[in-house]
């Protein structure tokens, strides 16, 4: 194995906290890795394909120095793209990613996965591109083989409610032991402002063989969908919210909403108050079925217009913004929050939430869990402003320990890499504060590598 | 003495200005103390009774990961809890509290108060206990003794407007020379959302001989108390405010107010204006009578409504939320901000504003202090924080020192440690960085340690 | 020259970066020096009206602590004053300064323009008042001498749209080398909160030779006086504005508008719409002229309204306030910022904003660029703040370098200096990290010292 060209380099007493978790199987339970990747284990594709294309941390950065996003091949299809051509672009500004996390990790990926020693340039651009070009042809570089090789113990795609989950249960029959689960992301059928609200309704009914045009047959079609996931093997829930409130409305309120949701006739302001109102349903289909409920908050998504009417969704205008969870959970948490059996995972954009609302409510209420660094943050500064923050107030144990959260399958070792990185320097300088002991350090490096994330998100032992 | 177990350590230059300081006299011009500990000099209780059941900071941590309340003795009658029981139970979950300030105060208070070297577990939790017991009965441990170990140069409690201070003038009468003042907190009479505020501004007429049904007679009560509580040593009031906002009203607006708040007929929004104008009223009693005036802002009360309807208030779920302190105090510093005579000190829950808002604003307003950082906040990385942040804007002299706002009597002399521990550190740093002399660190470390509260709070000579 | 007094200090690593970009120019893109000074090149005042009464960082904090302002010479005319009692009772309080960036400041001054390696003390006070007088006398103390010595290759001032910029004209005949531009500052003619808006349009009017009465000849008068500016070499405009909103309006609505405010007949909702709207117009002018968009968000100004009344505006009381840059710069990027030849410098007061809005913005939009650490934040801490939290989000090139935004001239190399070492010190860190190679951290320094500012600010090849 190579040295990686960069990484967050530790000082010996954080090296030895680290050589205990470096090698400890991943566990990886919140993402966006497409289980067909592991039900087909096709190879992947060309390198510009993999690694630059759907990969919105890297596209923006050069979008925002003026590089097209078609001539990265954003938007255009596979027979009309160059990917050589791409390649060489995306090397030509490399040095635009000094200082971010995406340069540690393509650092990680080429240095690790590929074997290559040197740094990406204009000059060697086309010979590191066939050498990930002719690595991907061969059989470890295949899905299920990379899978195996990085250790995984499980990995959570995210899937939504009216998925059919035909992978999951192809990965399921095809005797492979790898250990993929669905999550279930219901957003475009309890947020009524999502694209085609009730139609995606109709659509949970058919599925569900339940009523949904009535609100109780629509609850009866989401614990169906809840339960179908389970069967392959989900333990969690995932909903995004920009504007977080909740509120518990009595179950005439709610039906009228929803009458009203579907002929889509609510006002912006009932559109917030019936979506509220939906998440502690799910919360409390939680507390009965055993799924964990993950809160992600506060992303403004697709803030730019034309990019977002030629490219769609995710191309790296979702900005975030303020977020408010005292205010925000209160509803939830006063129907489930005192509910040991139940647990609510919240992520947040909002740096000054940790200290502030986040560490001190997880600190109190049974059901909270604090979130990993999320999205911008899971770099090596984020992490550690995250652990300098909430440790104070929450403690360890009321963290979900990390999860990667990518689509960028093969930077998966390099993120928890970097997170347990992270993590021995931020306990090597408790130790040396004189904050805790040597032997209290190995147990929560193990914890917030390992344990913390296998326990928050019911996965069993490991 | 034995070595503490956990403490904030300090490289050799840190440990030169520390020793500077370690065993200069404490001043605790805010806290949480009961007077009639001093006024009965009674043993203390067993020690669940006295660590554990009293303090939100320990019991919110062992609730949150599921321990229930009564199983921690609270809310339960002395005679129906099993002490011994509650501490195993305490100490069976010692480990949530590593990384939390709470492990240092505790950790603290075993080595120095009861000279306990080993670590609390599960297997020496009884030991502990009845080490813990035997010195509770002794003499040394009674709280005059305690008040005289701990070296405390004066006390201040905090009491209501109603209070009759009776405990207060029995320490002054005792002849002891320990100095246990009162501050005077007036919430309940003058924030027209307090549980039973027109019977409260009865009592308050009751108690001073005045016609508390006018707004006139009223404003005399309040100059009365405030009186009363000076002749006792006070020198301080201190005012809890949730959403802050400061306007002055006409005295015609300001006494129709008053009478509909005694009618209980305030629109939420009146009720904010009047507590808001009467803060101002406060401010301007304060340029009159001299006393300083405190405002604690942002803390979101008793968020968990299942726990507070079972338990009460103070039991672990207020959370810090938002707070807004250009806008707030505007309208009261634009009354009394540019008197030099004025002191008002503001503590907040809100980071953010440490830089962006109150250390400009501290460093403007003649008479404007900023309080030391505040609740979940006085920890070894939150006085980190609060330095880094607000002293390159306000400088040190617009400092209130530090004060340990604690009920947790035994925990004082660790707080201050920690926080004498925390400016040395800073300091060293300053003078490491060249952003200051050697003999600065001297002054400056004194300043932070007792200079700056005495003389904000107006204590005299120390 | 002599050793400075303080100055932030850097380990061998950082030092090695340093050496690299101590000596390159100063590139200096916004600022409040006065254009007269270099027109007409005569000798500054005495030491108090140099450094002390114009400079409202050192007043405001001898204000803080009870001094009064025209006991430091504020708001008094010149014959009126005695410039060295002010001077003695600025150097009785010069300890208030420890810690602040103006201690740095005023020292790398003291030690540097003056050779003076004292530090200031009550005693010394009138001594080194004479030698800093007595310096102001020399040849070499005159303003173009000083910015020769500074070794300065551009310094833009700021003047407002109804400037005749008689000075800058007269510069530019003059045949001096010295390259000083101006800087479009509209607000009073744009906002119409502005102090006498309709006045301010006629004049407006009047020099650009429009019918400024109406909309179209309002945006007349407007794009010639641009074009002005940028005859005599202005690259930049600026812009002020409290609470961020941008919309665009249609042409009819934002006519009407203009007629209203003409009439001074707009609600504060409509005149903070308009104002958005007209900062619209600007970024589309800046499209098609090419100057670079400055804007600046959330300084409430004059917060002291007794300060105000009697000493004007700047008088240390503009606190800043939290601002919304997702939502406040959503109308206007949605018009230009896809265009990578518009250029939109944001200044922020609100560090909540780096990591969580400006950074992910400014990593996306091809037009937005982040301006240095503003105001407050221009300190030692403030710098390692800003680069370890926009850096990870956006990058080192979507960054516009540094700017002192300064008055005081005499400390203009003091803050370039300190910026220089506090980048210094961080490219140390990130190398020592293992976060960046040693050639980066060479690139970068320079980069951030001048390339950054000179391509952000489009002021040509250096």
């Amino acid at each position: 194995m190579v040295t990686p060209d960069v990484a967050l380099s530790l000082p010996p007493s954080a090296m030895a906290i680290y050589e205990q978790i470096r090698d400890l199987p991943i566990v990886s339970p919140h993402g966006h890795c497409a289980p067909e990747w592991f039900a087909e284990d096709k190879p992947f594709g060309d390198p510009a394909e993999l690694l630059i294309i759907p990969d919105h941390y890297v596209f923006r950065m050069l979008y925002s120095q003026g590089v097209a996003l078609r001539d990265l091949g954003v938007g255009v299809p596979k027979q009309d793209r160059d990917p050589r051509a791409i390649f060489q672009r995306f090397a030509d500004h490399f040095h635009l990613f000094l200082g971010t996390p995406s340069h540690l990790w393509l650092a990680h990926t080429f240095a690790h996965q590929f074997g290559i020693a040197e740094r990406l340039t204009s000059a060697n651009a086309m010979a590191i591109y066939d050498t990930i070009d002719a690595a991907l042809q061969r059989h470890a570089f295949r899905p299920r083989a990379l899978f195996e090789a990085f250790n995984i113990a499980v990995l959570a795609t995210t899937d939504g409610a009216l998925d059919d989950l035909a992978h999951h249960a192809a990965i399921a029959d095809s005797g492979w032991s790898g250990r993929v689960i669905p999550t279930f992301r219901p957003d475009n059928v309890l947020d009524p402002m999502a694209v085609e609200f009730a139609r995606n309704v109709a659509r949970l009914g058919a599925i569900t063989d339940e009523d949904t045009a009535g609100f109780s047959g629509y609850l009866s079609a989401l614990r169906k969908r809840r339960a179908a996931f389970q069967v392959l093997g989900a333990t969690a829930t995932d909903h995004a919210v920009l504007d977080l409130a909740t509120e518990w409305l009595s179950p005439q309120d709610a039906a009228a909403l929803f009458a009203k949701a579907l002929q889509g006739a609510l006002t912006s302001g009932e559109a917030v108050t019936f979506y509220g109102h939906m998440l502690i349903e799910m919360a409390q289909m939680s507390v009965d079925d055993g799924m964990v409920m993950q809160i992600h908050a506060g992303s403004q998504r697709s803030t730019n217009a034309a990019v977002y009417e030629t490219f769609g969704v995710d191309k790296g205008a979702d900005i975030p913004k303020r977020t408010d969870w005292v205010g925000g959970l209160n509803g939830l948490l006063n129907r489930v929050g005192n509910s040991a059996e139940c647990t609510v995972i919240a992520f947040t954009l909002d740096e000054t939430t940790y200290a502030r609302e986040l560490a001190p409510m997880a600190g109190h209420w049974p059901a909270l869990r604090l979130g990993p660094p999320w999205w911008f943050h899971d770099s090596a500064n984020g992490i550690a402003r995250y652990l300098d923050q909430v440790v104070e107030t929450a403690g360890y144990y009321n963290l979900a320990g990390f999860n990667d959260d990518t689509r960028a399958f093969l930077s998966i070792p390099a993120r928890h890499d970097l997170w347990r990185r992270g993590v021995s320097l931020h306990l090597a300088q408790q130790s040396a504060r004189g904050l805790m002991h040597a032997d209290d350090t190995a147990v929560l490096a193990r914890q917030l590598s390992v344990d913390l994330a296998v326990d928050a998100y019911k996965l069993g032992g490991m």
